[in-house]
């Protein structure tokens, strides 16, 4: 389960906190870290000195430009936020989150993505609204603003612990192979095709005006990414949607019955 | 209850360790800390810094020679230890911990101290022997050193969530209306209108053969009663429906372009 686990920073500041990312990760036996476009060097003294040891895991990391990039693989995608949002989303505690992830990670394209935001703002709406759900660590209320690497070692550690229950556990028998096809999740990347693809249409029919979004597509993608679409669902929905660009199509260039 | 927990730090080397402590305990509402022989000055720019906003916790900090001297009013005092000791002692998980404390802080002279060692050796066996308890947090086995703030980061944590579970066992305030509004579940009923409308409009755009059916609508209600819509969002999606209801229609009564 936790070779499952990816944690995403995004546009880390100090090169010493992504090194003490790397310490709490590997203090929990997490070992697959993403950096978005951090600002600045990667291994620094600093961040090799925050390390403590762990600094194969600052050397492994996949550093990319964008969330879409780093999450592109991802089933499940979980995002570190502050309690109040405009549009309210899925929220976890790090302990519901934790208690999800054995269920989240039990098939096998199954990849959960941990994402952290910038130090001084964390992260934006947008990317708050490319994830399936979002954990809130429970702070005081009156000083909230936790260290970087303080906040992936609770989250972490509460992965770790739910791990160990499972481990305690009995071994569980794996689901039938058809239902595990059924009920195949879909990456991120395929989502957010999906998404375009609908915007794309809703502008299509007249329904959505890009120029004035409102909250429409933020709304659609909550609705989705909480119902989670298996690979079949998914299918069905790009379908429906290509019927209905076809149906608003002919109806420039086909003459009337 | 967090009123009465102590943190105690035995002879810290690194004052920046000490200020990251007294972040991570403002950021879980704990106040209380005793610097036993910290190993050089504790105000200094580092600690400052690394408190970022807590370092009133520094100064009010209770500086002493001993853990007999910094625990003398406690009734529980509890030792973060690794786990192997020559002779066995109690053993508590931080979850185990946290959720002895409602009752351990239940009396009014009750104070509880969570003992923390030196960054580098931990916990002497004979300041381990003059504890009630230890507290192992779990690690993976073959990085197990956690950083003192991370130590206590985790600990501190784990003592909130009893807090607020036990805050949460007194009845609380029904959140606020608008709150309700946005998240208000549709009733059965309007889903079901739902459901006929989009196998309407799936039929009217061709994609849907209720002659041949398979398993169109079934997946789909199982994906949209999975989701719970809100009643914001099935007016989204009934909106959509009739938008592509309009395209589709067009197409037979209007002239091409």
């Amino acid at each position: 389960m936790l070779e499952r686990l990816r944690t995403v920073l995004i546009g880390t500041s100090h090169p010493g906190n992504i090194g003490g990312v790397a310490r709490a990760m590997h203090n929990m036996g997490l070992g697959d870290l993403a950096l978005v476009a951090p600002r600045g060097e990667v291994i620094t003294q600093d961040s090799i000195s925050r390390a403590s040891g762990a600094d194969h895991l600052l050397h492994s990391a996949h550093v990319c430009q964008t969330l879409d990039e780093a999450v592109a693989d991802c089933t499940f995608v979980v995002g570190a936020s502050a309690r109040s949002r405009t549009l309210p989303w899925p929220m976890l505690s790090p302990r519901e989150l934790a208690h999800r992830l054995p269920g989240e990670c039990r098939q096998d394209n199954a990849r959960v993505a941990l994402v952290f935001g910038r130090e001084d703002s964390g992260l934006t709406n947008d990317e708050l609204h490319r994830c399936h759900a979002h954990v809130h660590i429970p702070t005081n209320t009156d000083f909230s603003s936790l260290n970087l690497a303080a906040a992936v070692q609770v989250v972490a550690y509460e992965c770790r612990v739910a791990w160990l229950e499972q481990q305690a556990a009995t071994p569980d028998v794996a689901c039938a192979s058809d239902q595990r096809e059924e009920t195949q999740l879909v990456s991120h990347a395929d989502l957010e095709r999906y998404f375009i693809h609908l915007e794309q249409t809703l502008t299509a029919i007249g329904f959505h005006d890009p120029d004035k979004p409102r909250q429409l597509m933020a709304r659609m993608r909550r609705l989705y990414l909480r119902a989670r679409p298996q690979q079949i669902e998914l299918n069905i929905l790009r379908g429906i949607l290509t019927a209905t660009d076809k149906a608003a199509t002919d109806q420039t260039t086909q003459p009337p019955r």
